[in-house]
């Protein structure tokens, strides 16, 4: 960093219908070059953003940190009214909630200690869950889909739900929470981990279903972790079901305000 | 009607925003066209449907009943595979949720009995309530809010915030519940009533805003109340945080399956 300039934490949160993920790449709309854009605007100067993780298209994210540079005063000065500028110049599918200043050797991917996704499926057609939900036809048997997800907790090598040929050093993640929760008309599972593959999320959901479905039996979950083998998992649900809720660091009070 | 035909309810929802309210109207699309067009292409013969009552541009219902009348023996046999089929057709802002055979006599308009409506409000920009609550930059205080809709309750004259110049017999109605309710980001009002005036909720709850907002006293409402006269009430506020919740029958369960 170049002396004087200072690291800041965002925290956003976008509808990912329109976007093809977090991550800038050429030729496709993402929500970092829309961020970018806006902060480019309002900082006058090049700024760049590391965020604590890529979402894929379509995928939603209720919090997710951000991390830039700069030595504009008015973040130090005006944190509040900096967010609401930042706001007004966002696109109306992605927000800024707040700002913090950091220490200058902190890291919004590798600091992250815990991650947790929500995936949403509904059961009956319902105009405002459009793009916010995944509508499934037949009921699911939650009690049966919760104690295979149980069979998930743990360290383990989750590599039989991650895309293959992912460039990764390790499989091994900490599933700490994995649970399906009623909420009104829909059925919310509930996924934390200290990290996660690409795609597990959606394919581990796509497994679960097949439980909850009756199709498969319980054990089916440990027959998928034992194979190592992705081709035995259930198919990957689609994204606009599945939501970024939750990023934990160390040193950042989860409490919003 | 003919002989040999049946009269039905259905029970209906929608997202409004990209709707000219409810009612069937020429040179703009209506949740009643899209409604009859679905209905004509499923039973093959010209339907009339007749609502509970009329919604504004970009209002949305989350419960509205029609009824309509029908020979087609589906009905009768198969109304849930009739809901789907319906569903099927009809646009994704657009939903079908249940499908009743009612007394020849019943009438969606002059049977119900009691009307709901809720409003949302939110404070902080929020990518998933775009179009679906409105944003409010000050915090209000919802105490004040709710000793001001307490004077609202009971029969009275309701002309002060009824569009001028709207032809009914009566500006009388009965208002059973009026009260705000913090949940979770959201401020929602609830009001329900035998009946509503043009334009009355929106009025209402304009009104509540201004006392909300400390510049005006609680008595206000009386005074806007007593003086019987639109102008001296708040501004209308905007449609998208507008959604018709509920209208009783004495002879329908409310409770959804």
């Amino acid at each position: 960093m170049v002396k004087g300039t200072k690291r800041f934490f965002l925290e956003i949160a976008y509808d990912g219908t329109a976007y093809h993920g977090w991550q800038i790449q050429p030729n496709a709309v993402s929500v970092q070059e829309k961020l970018n854009l806006a902060l480019q605007t309002l900082l006058r100067a090049e700024v760049e953003t590391l965020g604590a993780g890529r979402t894929d298209t379509g995928v939603h994210a209720k919090q997710l940190y951000v991390h830039f540079d700069s030595d504009n005063i008015l973040l130090i000065n005006s944190p509040d009214r900096f967010v609401h500028s930042l706001n007004a110049l966002l696109p109306f599918d992605i927000s800024v909630t707040r700002l913090l200043e950091v220490e200058a050797a902190s890291h919004a991917r590798f600091d992250a200690t815990e991650r947790s996704y929500e995936y949403h499926v509904h059961f009956t057609k319902d105009p405002f869950l459009i793009n916010r939900s995944w509508q499934l036809r037949d009921r699911l048997d939650v009690q049966r889909m919760n104690e295979a997800a149980k069979l998930l907790l743990g360290k383990k090598d989750f590599g039989c739900f991650s895309k293959s040929n992912t460039q990764v050093f390790t499989n091994i993640c900490t599933i700490t929470e994995a649970k399906w929760i009623e909420v009104a008309e829909k059925l919310v599972f509930h996924i934390t981990a200290d990290r996660f593959l690409r795609n597990m999320v959606r394919a581990i959901v796509g497994t679960l279903l097949e439980v909850g479905a009756k199709g498969k039996s319980i054990s089916y979950v440990e027959e998928v972790l034992a194979s190592q083998d992705r081709s035995k998992a259930g198919t990957s649900v689609p994204a606009h079901g599945l939501y970024l809720t939750k990023i934990k660091y160390p040193y950042i009070d989860p409490i919003k305000e």
